[in-house]
């Protein structure tokens, strides 16, 4: 069971994944949290090159590259021996990301998927939430939370991008992705993936 | 015109460099050197992570999209914009690498095309030089220098790997790589070269 979390920053995501853990953790199922750009070594090497705002030049495919070649290792490193393992993997972000950031986003298109295939190499999530919030008020959180990084100082317009590129990939693979509303309260986001995972885990 | 010069380590393609420098120079040709993977700033913070020996559980997909964001982004900041203004670009390595040395010997295939279509967009060099050396003998030389790289302290079995994806390559692309007998003396073959220089760029 692969279920990755997906969403702007500040919509109320790392909240929600503590939630998830609680759930496995009091079933007794074992499970790993990892994120991206990141869970590995060299992952973590290359996020570093991602998120310095040094890298002002960063031509948007060299970007989608850097995310999909951290993603490469990720998932052979980490995600795919844990499914292996018979481990659920909750992970804070994944290829979504890629489609709306740097797909919708930054006008990438298929080419997001054409540089990502191999680096998936056929390891998708099963379970995808995704956390819709009007992306002013999104911003409005992150920005009480201390410095930005590079990405999050990008303009108002991209973000509403990105949430439009979410939207879109809701439609388009309706069975893996489950819309979370991000503006309702966390118990009521918990109850509505709770419900999700009792489902899908459990049943 | 976009010349790029490739082959293995010991070939001999650092002094030919020196020899085409010198054939525009004396033309006054305006002309740059560069490299691969490298070439830019966060191109060469990307060839740390791709050269660094502490690397040793890099995936091959990982290495491919790696090569291919410094390459994405070298081609953007750096080739496009000096062969726009009507400069001679020299390049030491470039996308016959990724198809040798991933393509080939790694055994990725074709996904290495895949993940550098976009990277490379369209500009392909006009002439590559490919220097043919039995890989036995190119290493021998490699080792009187010094210290070598991760790559460098791959097995025999695969520089002979590399070895013959150059020669398919030669095979695939005839007009554009010429193949350069590496055995030869420094003087004969300083002459292969500037013979195909007059007829493509004198004419």
């Amino acid at each position: 069971m692969f279920i990755s979390i997906e969403g702007p920053d500040g919509a109320g995501k790392s909240t929600q994944i503590n939630n998830i853990k609680k759930f496995l953790e009091d079933r007794n199922i074992p499970y790993i949290l990892t994120r991206e750009p990141g869970g590995t070594k060299i992952s973590e090497k290359i996020r570093d090159i991602i998120l310095d705002k040094e890298n002002v030049e960063m031509n948007y495919v060299t970007e989608a590259l850097l995310y999909a070649a951290s993603r490469a290792q990720h998932v052979s490193q980490v995600i795919k021996p844990a499914l292996e393992e018979g481990k659920v993997v909750i992970c804070d972000r994944f290829i979504d990301s890629s489609f709306a950031y740097q797909g919708y986003a930054r006008g990438l298109g298929d080419t997001v998927w054409d540089v990502n295939r191999a680096a998936v190499d056929g390891c998708m999530p099963d379970v995808t939430f995704v956390f819709n919030l009007n992306p002013e008020v999104g911003l409005g959180r992150v920005k009480t939370r201390g410095e930005e990084d590079r990405l999050e100082l990008e303009k108002m317009a991209f973000h509403r991008k990105v949430y439009e590129g979410y939207l879109d990939l809701e439609k388009k693979y309706p069975d893996r992705i489950v819309p979370i509303d991000a503006s309702k309260s966390i118990e009521d986001i918990k109850k509505d993936i709770y419900l999700v995972l009792e489902e899908r885990i459990c049943r």
